[in-house]
């Protein structure tokens, strides 16, 4: 399939909230996550071919800010994210964030997007996928714990992926635990709000924790988890902001991260020796590693989120708009005759021709 | 004055290149730069507050991708450009670059631009900086190596500031300069094409090489260069992608950067070793180190660009277009009433309402 949404000359393709929200929609959640967890196989399998590093990220007193870059050789992915957990007390998002997929061979960008909901999607595929691979097989009950803006796709994912028939809600805001059952009502899934965490873990087979708090706090007890427990421990993404009581990965029989020099960093195993024993997933994809031995075996995922998956996510929404369309061109390249002549365009300032930025011009600027 | 273009929950300013072209042309290419000048130097003297780092480069066979973030603490600013010199020849640009700019409270994204026209602004302000600062007195005579997209903004920033009013015109592509003469034929400056760069650089006071070819080219000689010349070197910013004959560094009697650790690694300076004697600009500045001590001395800006130059821009942009419009707006960050309910964007998929987008999907969708 051809990288190009348009032609590098005509603009570039940007998806919408909005354009997003429909297409999601339409398409179903529970079939982009199935469809997302392929499109993360085939490039985890091809894991050797990316040019990766640990994210950037810019620390300040309520939050972060990061840059996400990843590279495959022909197309270059970026998102900008933050997390601020503070700002839903401001009535704003923890996290705001976007993607741009641009061309190695001339660095042009093919795709600007939006990526709060294309994250949510993203870590929700992911999260199924480690699953899939590295918990017991036949489960059928998930426990949530932290209930916010990606519990809904984080059940989903289980559902759709594992099978999962029940799911176990707990949040130190029981209006949130409400609001996810509330979503979820028509899912399928038999959705039991619980009072107590305790109550949440009780007989859950995989225990996903999403919280948001940037602090090192203790969300799972070591005495709770039980053998045989599948932990996804997602909501532990930056330094100073861990879920886990140590002594669970202490004594998991498995912990499994996505690019281990990130994950030293942000991982709930920044709290242990850098020398504690992990496995890159891929090495679990590819069947150079197991994930279990037994049913008895306590495995951990350790997610922090990796550049790759956001890579996966903005390759899947380019051959998706491709298909259907539900793009905008934005002008934010010159084109003018000569790619010498830039100075043109301000002299001319009217040889960029964008049907949008006109439409658009003539809302903004009226 | 408030950090605030529109609200975070109105959605992201964004301005198109059409609507840039138009404000640069309509406030002046010189007062533009005259302006910048002003604001990069505040924010130079403010240089110990903004956290730096090398821009994050991913470099491929014809060309780089490169990611510069940087913070104030208040904002954060990130440009993403490229570099692929072979574009020319597809008839694309060398450099396509966007910024964004954001709040450090809460993550939000406040600006996102286009920047490629005022990438070439703010390096045509960062050299007529330099060259204020570090250039003879009273010059009037600008050898102007390498006639591509950026020439005509470097000559109308040396006018400005330096009170130049003599440009010689060299370029490998007579076209170029020929495109770079007519450009400027109306500029009130005394344009003179050369044929041989020996030509160009006989008796200017000031030499910028602003080349693009990927390579450790030689474009300025050692022996053609006189006592008391001011080179204002912007070409070579990457590794393997330099302008200078070593000696011509060597003997100069200050070499003069913007960051340093930056520096060393894309600059003319990359071809020496790694303790070679260079100042950086901000010093200079502040007047802790003299820039030249003598009408005989050789001084060269090893420049490169650096993100808080960039930084600079976005923020006079965002106090233009808070005073004068035209800009849109993107409808990116979801904006549904609980902002722990990302999950009703996609189920209800008719939350966000913004009006560009509105009439943008109405015709991108059509």
């Amino acid at each position: 399939m051809s990288k190009f949404i348009v032609s590098p000359k005509e603009g570039v393709p940007f998806v919408s909230v909005q354009a997003m929200a429909k297409m999601i929609h339409d398409y179903g959640v529970e079939q982009c996550i199935t469809d997302l967890v392929d499109a993360l196989e085939q490039d985890y399998l091809r894991w050797d071919q990316f040019e990766k590093s640990s994210r950037f990220a810019s620390h300040s007193k309520d939050g972060v800010i990061e840059l996400m870059p990843v590279s495959d050789g022909e197309m270059f992915a970026c998102k900008y994210v933050n997390g601020h957990p503070i700002n839903t007390t401001r009535n704003l998002q923890t996290v705001a964030a976007m993607g741009i997929l641009s061309d190695v061979e001339n660095g042009y960008p093919i795709l600007l997007t939006e990526m709060c909901i294309l994250t949510a999607l993203r870590t929700a595929a992911t999260s199924a996928m480690l699953a899939k691979h590295c918990a017991p097989k036949g489960v059928t009950k998930l426990a949530l714990i932290g209930n916010g803006a990606q519990s809904e796709f984080q059940a989903l994912g289980m559902k759709a992926i594992m099978g999962i028939s029940e799911v176990r809600l707990y949040d130190i805001d029981p209006a949130a635990s409400q609001k996810t059952a509330d979503n979820l009502a028509d899912s399928g899934l038999n959705i039991i709000v619980c009072r107590t965490l305790e109550e949440a873990v009780l007989s859950a087979e995989i225990i996903t924790t999403c919280t948001a708090d940037k602090t090192n706090a203790t969300i799972l007890r070591d005495d709770i988890i039980t053998k045989g427990v599948y932990i996804n421990a997602i909501g532990g993404d930056c330094p100073g902001k861990t879920e886990l009581d140590s002594n669970i990965l202490m004594r998991a029989d498995h912990v499994i991260v996505e690019f281990e020099p990130q994950t030293r960093i942000e991982g709930e195993i920044q709290n242990l020796s850098s020398d504690f024993p992990v496995t890159e997933f891929h090495r679990i994809l590819k069947g150079e590693v197991q994930a279990r031995k037994s049913a008895d075996d306590l495995v951990v995922f350790d997610g922090v989120g990796f550049a790759s998956e956001d890579f996966t996510a903005l390759v899947f929404l380019r051959d998706l708009i491709k298909k259907q369309g539900g793009y905008e061109i934005l002008d934010l390249i010159p084109q003018q005759a000569d790619p010498k002549n830039l100075y043109s365009v301000v002299k001319g300032h009217s040889k960029n021709h964008s049907l949008v930025t006109n439409e658009a011009e003539s809302v903004a600027m009226s």
